[in-house]
């Protein structure tokens, strides 16, 4: 009889260690990276206050988390978070996990990022199990923050006793991408699909998105805020948004702008990808068209000019030939992204060689 | 002074011309291809009443227009829509674009199917321009309807003056593709990305979406409602959600009662993807391999008993080896979508071709 009960409270003990288990967690806060400046607001990435003169639109949008990640050692066998964001709402050609949500990723036994769980939101304070049933090994985790929302908090949460140890950035140098909404994200089906984020996974090195939607204009604001980074290299995809006229005024003063006071850091110029609505609307075809001759010709002026450590990414299509590249016919989705990311990699991987960047 | 007047008013009345071109429009109501049944409702894919024994849950995902499009021939340089659908929220995994919204294509001068513009809601009611600048060469249209909504209603614009004309189903024959999300649409990133709708546009055979998210678990009523339809062959991706025991239990039937229903009609099966969040998720794994370990199971008993025009297109993993394509670790985003299409379509294409369809 004595042996039953003792196996019974056995039994009972393992049952509500399950239980607990399920429901017992413990929060704690990360340092955040993937952002470069050192910022008030931890979830900026950049100053607002301190660049105020660039356009409001810009400020506002440097208050979004895009490229921003937590990463951390635990044997958790569940993974919790609590976030807030903004009460905006979701836009049209992104789902509510790239906007507002979060996207992890576990360092598999080949020591690759593979992704793990990712969850959406559209409350402003989200509270939820990411992943659960894992095996009881430590792993290292990387949670990619919402990107089209200005994150307020992030807590992780782990299950009670489980080892928890923050983690440095994985990812090594700093490369500044300054782009428009494709950098920025839209539409990557979760936050891990931004292709600046592929780009780290893929190539480890630190890729920092400076994405600012429906804009990256190359005003001289911006400019002065991105020469006070000191990165590996530059990278411009900032034609989608500027007029065929803008691009014209103002790549120049980028470009030379970055040289003068970034004298050998590598700047690569990447074309505008063909929106996919301009094979049909003569309007956007002629304007396509135009800004990506005039950036053309604004670098090779800036070549003949004598300046050094210039790349540009001659490619006349970034998203493939089939056409079903984009989600909105301007917008890469996952598919446009990876596509994106075969050209782009190799292309900057052999700037870096060149460079002596490794 | 008199020619000078006439040519004053010829400039007049063409720039009244062109601003009445940005705001008059006629509206067309238009025959809905995409489905295999005629129902009582003209944007339910089921007729429910009918099939009244069907689940709950399978009558009311039936009533999404997922894989119905309209198609027409217009000069129109501009495209308008209104299109009425149910006041549900939009997927956390979804876009409004994929959820509620349109999707169009127009054929190129190679006669592709070719991307044109897509238009997200959120609200019931949208009345929006689609497309515009268009040149006013005659084209070919198609407009995909709402992955996962009910459509009440729909209505395609042109410009007043403009051609228009209805056009037949532009895809032959009939694939019927019975299956879960997956075949649904989740989470494409808009309505012309579910993949049965990329493979009619890319084989120019008629795949009927007959998937219903979250479900596909191949109760009788179903079958029995699959087996009213005489198309030239079945697809099944009816694994996902069935569990190990259920697909063990009902594969037999389903086959077996097409197969006697339709003697001749070839039957494709389909394993299930491989959950990217069964990686690290030990239940899902176990889960995961044994809905397919029993799916194979099953296919070798109904071959050992003789059963024949019975295909499994056998691959371990339908989403490649990176684990980047889906958007929430169950669902497809369009770089999984396309993966899959690229190991489904020559299967089916190969066994059309045995089977003398074409």
């Amino acid at each position: 009889m004595k042996r039953f009960t003792t196996l019974l409270i056995a039994i009972c003990l393992s049952i509500m260690a399950v239980q607990a288990q399920g429901k017992k967690s413990v929060f704690h806060t990360l340092p955040v990276h993937g952002k470069y400046f050192d910022t008030p607001e931890q979830f900026h990435r950049v100053d607002t206050a301190r660049y105020r003169n660039m356009p409001k639109n810009v400020k506002n949008l440097y208050t979004n988390s895009a490229g921003m990640f937590v990463t951390f050692r635990s044997n958790t066998t569940e993974l919790y978070a609590k976030w807030c964001v903004t009460d905006r709402k979701v836009g049209l050609n992104l789902t509510a996990i790239a906007n507002k949500g979060l996207d992890v990723y576990i360092k598999n036994e080949k020591g690759k990022w593979q992704y793990g769980g990712a969850k959406g939101t559209v409350k402003t304070c989200e509270e939820t199990l990411v992943l659960e049933n894992l095996d009881s090994e430590e792993k290292e985790f990387l949670v990619y923050l919402p990107l089209y929302d200005e994150t307020k908090s992030l807590e992780i949460g782990i299950h009670e006793g489980a080892s928890f140890q923050p983690l440095a950035n994985p990812f090594k140098k700093n490369i500044v991408i300054y782009g428009s909404s494709i950098v920025h994200g839209a539409s990557a089906s979760r936050p891990g699909m931004a292709y600046p984020a592929i780009l780290s996974r893929r190539t480890g090195f630190n890729f920092i998105n400076f994405g600012i939607s429906g804009n990256a204009r190359m005003e001289k604001e911006v400019v002065h805020m991105l020469a006070d980074a000191d990165p590996d290299m530059f990278i411009l995809d900032c034609v989608p948004n500027s007029s065929p006229e803008q691009v014209t005024d103002r790549t120049s003063y980028i470009v030379t702008y970055l040289r003068e006071k970034h004298p050998n850091t590598p700047i690569v110029m990447i074309p505008s990808v063909v929106r996919e609505l301009s094979y049909f609307n003569q309007s956007w075809k002629t304007r396509n068209q135009l800004q990506n001759e005039n950036w053309k010709a604004e670098y090779n002026k800036l070549i003949t000019n004598g300046i050094t450590g210039l790349y540009y990414l001659d490619i006349d299509n970034l998203l493939g030939d089939d056409h079903e590249a984009t989600t909105d016919g301007t917008h890469p989705s996952d598919l446009g992204f990876m596509r994106m990311v075969e050209v782009i990699e190799p292309f900057v991987l052999d700037v870096l060689k060149k460079h002596g960047i490794q």
